[in-house]
């Protein structure tokens, strides 16, 4: 019973499914259908099957650890309890209409969390679009393309579903998944402070993203955050000045994003501003060891984006050291004094000895952290094989940053198979380098 | 002569042409080769043909406006002196080795501008990666896969050719093009000064995007900025800390970010601070009218990223004003109190009726912005035809900021043939708005 519920399901049933499309109770089937246990469609007022399925009248007539409720919110309290009684452990509540628009919905919202309470049954919602587990085949949601996401390591944990599927669509339209997407709307009776030690625990998770918009629980979330030592990213999105539209979303109370910072400090928890960033530096963090430390090596095949990560780079206060004088002496031979060898190396194109300079820097004893830019060229690609080694041999992140034609997608993901993640800016590599060294900051 | 044989010219004279894949010479005959005048491999150590193009020994046995200096930098001002005897207007030269390393470059640079002023003729470099062209199926450069740069309206401007070509391929990447793309490199004697006037009177250029480091002639570039018709966003690298790196990279002065900025408040020019922003505002300015004023309509289907982008209007100034009594009876009249229905107006989900929300907020007097978040739905997709037939009616510019799996980008792509231009990432299209105020605030 409880949490666990929504992460391996023994049956689901959807309440309200539907056989018309369009409708909420349709859309929920579409995307749960094919789930290896078993599906019951329940609505008292439809015969017939759906996607296979039959019809059945009531919850009471299956056998299911969670309920996907697709009813309008005057019948959810009814509902939730027709679920209790039937031993159902998890459910989720994709209508809107609790508290997040007034007093009738805040009762309605209080009735269910007793309804909860009773029955030991765990609440994702009310006022969420739901959630997904793609490795599971597990899409708890009414978002018709929520199925094309897939399996990646970093788990999505946000107070907006819609910032949830945003950011899941954003991964995959590069080529990543998630471990799991959770749209915790209201947070009825199961939020972050529920959450997080349960990503926490999760194999398949190497990073878990935070988006909040402010919580009623705030000491209780702190708490979790503190103690989980899978690495988090975090991300307050909701102003003071937005307090009426932040209320009316998800009937958070308004809190400073300085409030989580301050309270997090020195604790493992990387604050970022923007959807893009949350994914990237999840991703990075996720996919490469912790640094020992925050230096930083440079290796740039053009100086001009070199620049630009440079810039970042010292506003973050990353450390840009000088090699070892082994490490400039076999830079220096590599390059015969092209360019600038010094931390930035700069190669000044993309040559064939390109990936032995990034092996010469990465190395270096004095590296902790290695980020590269390198625009591609079809006639000597991306050193795949050098970063490879490399990532085997050595324990350090390497962050690659790319630009290209879309001839490099499958070298491209060639290095993320290698355990090199790959940003397409700039400006996104230096941010990844970044959350490295908060995260690093913190860990000193 | 000068800087319009850059823009179209009548014979063009590749010189250090070479048959050997991966050389210089071959990359940049390779790009070139299809352009539809006249193409002369000149290489007195080649006999035969490259791409069906006999090879000459000298720029003297040729009629060209054009030259591609394809040959080391210790050549170069003995090549350049001949392209100068033989007529030719414009030069690009690719080859490091000027100003940018120590005493010696600096005096080859000195030369070839010597040489450039005697023959009154155009310099692209010494330091660079080139340009294109791409409506003229002009590629002058030695990048192997700049072939794939479409034709768009956003004309780059850079003085780094890798930011140059950095950024056309981001663009590339989502389906845009530019009108031209220059990497200045050292500038010898051509630089934004130069070219930012002739992007200026370019008929194909609804923006010009600069990306600086540093400019010796900063007097005259400000002067050009400030003239020009054409909106300009800008992008000033290389920060103070980095100066040797920077000045290895173009002998650029060291320049602080802030004297650009100072110098050109008021005169509309859009400052950003990344790659990404410097596309999307170039983007959004060139595909949408000029806003009357600062006050912006915020719909979104999906109330979590509409606080994303609410938040950064905050930040930006922008105003989100009450919408007038009529326009909220309309509102209210299509949501039936669904949720937040103020500005911003939250459907809280993609609705048949969402095209007809965006159009009452639309054509509200009080709105001189719209910006629109959806999360795609297959089943209800984007409100393209309501759009369509906005962009046509009203005279404001309207921001799309989409998410979705890839099934929704022929939708997308729809819209921006209607004028519409979408951005990928809710920070992102709040950006593009941001940069509309910051142009606004300048013509007010």
């Amino acid at each position: 019973m409880g949490v666990t519920d929504l992460f391996d399901p023994d049956g689901i049933a959807v309440i309200g499914a539907s056989k018309t499309p369009g409708k909420l109770g349709n859309d929920a089937m579409t995307n749960i259908h094919s789930y290896e246990g078993d599906v019951y469609p329940v609505n008292p007022s439809s015969s017939g099957e759906v996607y296979g399925y039959e019809f059945v009248e009531s919850v009471h007539e299956v056998d299911a650890d969670l309920a996907l409720c697709c009813v309008p919110s005057p019948i959810v309290p009814e509902v939730l309890e027709d679920c209790g009684e039937a031993g159902i452990g998890a459910a989720v509540i994709f209508a809107g209409g609790f508290a997040e628009v007034d007093e009738e919905g805040q009762e309605r919202q209080d009735e269910i969390v007793r309804i909860g309470d009773e029955y030991d049954m765990t609440i994702l919602g009310p006022n969420t679009a739901g959630y997904c587990i793609p490795h599971l085949d597990l899409y708890g949601s009414f978002v018709p393309e929520i199925r094309d996401v897939e399996t990646g390591n970093v788990a999505l944990l946000t107070q907006s579903a819609g910032v949830g599927i945003t950011s899941a669509f954003q991964l995959d339209r590069e080529e990543y998944g998630v471990s799991a997407m959770f749209g915790l709307g209201n947070r009825a009776n199961t939020g972050f402070a529920e959450l997080v030690p349960v990503l926490d625990d999760d194999p398949l998770t190497d990073a878990i993203a935070l988006h909040i918009e402010g919580t009623e629980d705030i000491d209780k979330v702190l708490k979790v955050c503190r103690e989980a030592e899978t690495p988090i990213v975090a991300y307050k999105a909701g102003s003071e000045e937005l307090s009426d539209f932040v209320e009316s979303h998800t009937s958070a109370p308004i809190q400073a994003r300085e409030t989580y910072e301050d309270a997090l400090a020195g604790e493992g928890v990387v604050f970022v501003s923007s959807v893009t960033e949350l994914i990237d530096a999840s991703r990075a963090i996720a996919d490469t060891p912790i640094p020992a430390g925050q230096n930083v090596g440079l290796v740039t095949a053009q100086a001009g984006p070199g620049i630009i990560i440079a810039d970042e780079l010292n506003e973050c206060g990353a450390v840009l050291p000088e090699l070892d004088e082994e490490t400039q002496e076999r830079v220096d031979d590599l390059l015969q004094g092209i360019t600038y060898t010094e931390n930035p190396v700069d190669t000044g194109r993309p040559l064939p000895e390109f990936g032995q300079v990034i092996d010469a820097v990465a190395r270096d004893d004095n590296v902790d952290i290695v980020i590269v830019y390198e625009i591609y060229e079809d006639s000597l690609g991306y050193p795949v094989d050098e970063l490879e080694t490399l990532a085997e041999e050595i324990d350090k992140p390497i962050i690659f940053t790319v630009a290209g034609p879309e001839s490099f997608e499958e070298e491209r993901l060639q290095m993320e198979e290698a355990g090199i993640p790959t940003f397409q800016a700039p400006e996104r590599g230096a941010s990844a380098v970044a959350a490295l060294i908060e995260l690093v900051a913190d860990n000193v």
